[in-house]
């Protein structure tokens, strides 16, 4: 069965979606590992009550940029992971990392890439003023959020939606979408062929 | 009644949609005037088809910049109309017209902006390997794809869509979305603050 390692940094919904795809039956792959970039993170809440092992890394260990990435690299090799899902993540993984595990760094994105890179993509889009967002699954690649993208899915905009709401509803599709895309990778379905990826 | 300026410069798909919208009653608004940039555009003749006055601008008139965006605000000033629709012209116009218009230049563009602006956009897109792109209309500022957004539409790229299919996909969401928009603005139902529009 397909192991996953997780990369959290806060509540761990995304976590909890996917534990939940896998205890269900949804996402034939099992979640091996979660690794926290805050020994505070609620998330490894979640994680010790499903019974899987985490790795919770100090503020220390980010100084020297390499060294997290390393950390991580042993911990998902340790725990024989095949990929390696960010899921609210929010420290920046290094090039290094990404090639270590080529096409097996995936990540979550709460826009349509290409537009609305970066942290804040939820309220930049909504202060642009579009009228259609969404999220996007997509290979972490050496530029970050540039890599080929899995899958995106797109949520209007309504006239009159405030921000909490809109983000309430991009992240209710991002706990669908992100086991749906694990589930592809886990029964090797998806192809990457140069920047465009195909699904079988 | 709202009176129309269409710009074009090529086979006027996006024109015909507007003149059927027109005659349907589905628009209530009339087409005034079209110009082309290129005196042999297909879609001057659907406009004298349909009884509407053109002008036709030689490639002389674009040698200084100004010059057309000079000719294009007297004659549409003179016809006496409340919009410019730019449909399918392929040249830039100038910070000029759109001062002269505020918040009356109106354009079409074949992807979901701020992603994917420029003249190339489905080609663009589809190259990237997004799984979800669209429509997009929006007032023009004075850089001209990131004025507000009036409407958006997305279209999912299916596995195995080639760029002609989904070219046509996108060019029919537009012949539906650019005289529903235009309805909007000839009822004065489109509000602008800031960044931001809002549908009354």
């Amino acid at each position: 069965m397909t192991r996953l390692a997780v990369l959290i940094s806060g509540t761990g919904t995304n976590l909890q979606a996917i534990i939940d795809a896998s205890a269900s039956g949804q996402l034939d792959a099992e979640v091996a590992l979660v690794i926290s970039s805050r020994p505070d993170a609620a998330g490894l809440q979640r994680a010790a009550a499903a019974g899987i092992q985490t790795v919770s890394l100090s503020r220390a260990v980010y100084i020297e940029p390499w060294a997290a990435d390393q950390l991580i690299a042993e911990q998902v090799s340790a725990a024989g992971c095949d990929y390696i899902a960010l899921a609210g993540y929010m420290r920046k993984i290094g090039p290094e990392l990404v090639e270590a595990f080529p096409q097996r760094v995936i990540n979550l994105h709460p826009a349509l890439l290409p537009a609305f890179k970066g942290a804040q993509a939820i309220a930049e889009a909504y202060a642009y003023g579009v009228k259609v967002t969404g999220v996007t699954v997509h290979f972490v690649d050496a530029q970050y959020d540039t890599g080929p993208i899995i899958a995106q899915r797109a949520i209007a905009v309504p006239e009159g939606q405030g921000l909490e709401q809109l983000t309430e509803r991009i992240h209710a599709v991002e706990h669908q979408l992100y086991p749906e895309v694990l589930q592809l990778l886990s029964q090797g379905r998806v192809e990457v062929i140069g920047k465009n990826v195909h699904i079988h």
